[in-house]
């Protein structure tokens, strides 16, 4: 069973610069994860609701990139300033912010994680 | 909706050596993780179900920790040997691994992720 009602993954890959994918570091993952972590924690959910940084989540273009699980939702272009709105509506409410996510046309892998 | 079909999640964090809790970057995680992409990549998997490093999933004791979602499903003390039947069994076969499942009372977490 999974320890966590909702785990939340923020991509901090870096790239590069002359990479033409970009990366989710150099658009301010590091920002967004400390967002995560600061607002579930005020919140009191930092024991059920885990941020996570991770690895390439293969969405480059997309980012910064955020996947919310078991729900298996994909939120790109993600900055600090959307955090509240996904903790409040997704993780609390249960409603995935709309205007965040990534189109399921555009989830489309490049290549493997490196 | 999910792009993968399964998204496993490695941790590949490092602590200090005296640090009591140990970490799963002291226990192997990298290999680990090379060894589900290697597999996968031979399995013809790689498209549909993705391998991800990740920081401290909170499991410190029980590393090297993987966490395969939509199923959160928790394996611990998991070795490059244990890749094999990880992919065969649980991702293909659709039975997890018994004998390598973090059992639900040791899912305890100690901190948010630093």
């Amino acid at each position: 069973m999974a320890k966590f009602q909702r785990h939340v993954f923020i991509c901090v890959n870096e790239r590069t610069p002359e990479d033409p994918r970009g990366c989710c570091r150099a658009k301010g993952s590091e920002e967004v994860a400390a967002a995560f972590k600061k607002k579930l924690y005020e919140r009191g959910l930092k024991r059920i609701v885990r941020p996570n940084k991770a690895g390439c989540l293969d969405q480059c273009a997309n980012g910064v990139t955020v996947v919310v699980y078991p729900d298996g939702v994909w939120y790109g272009r993600v900055t600090p300033t959307d955090v509240d709105e996904i903790i409040e509506s997704h993780i609390v409410g249960g409603r995935p912010v709309q205007r965040l996510l990534i189109p399921d046309e555009k989830l489309t892998g490049i290549e493997p994680e490196h």
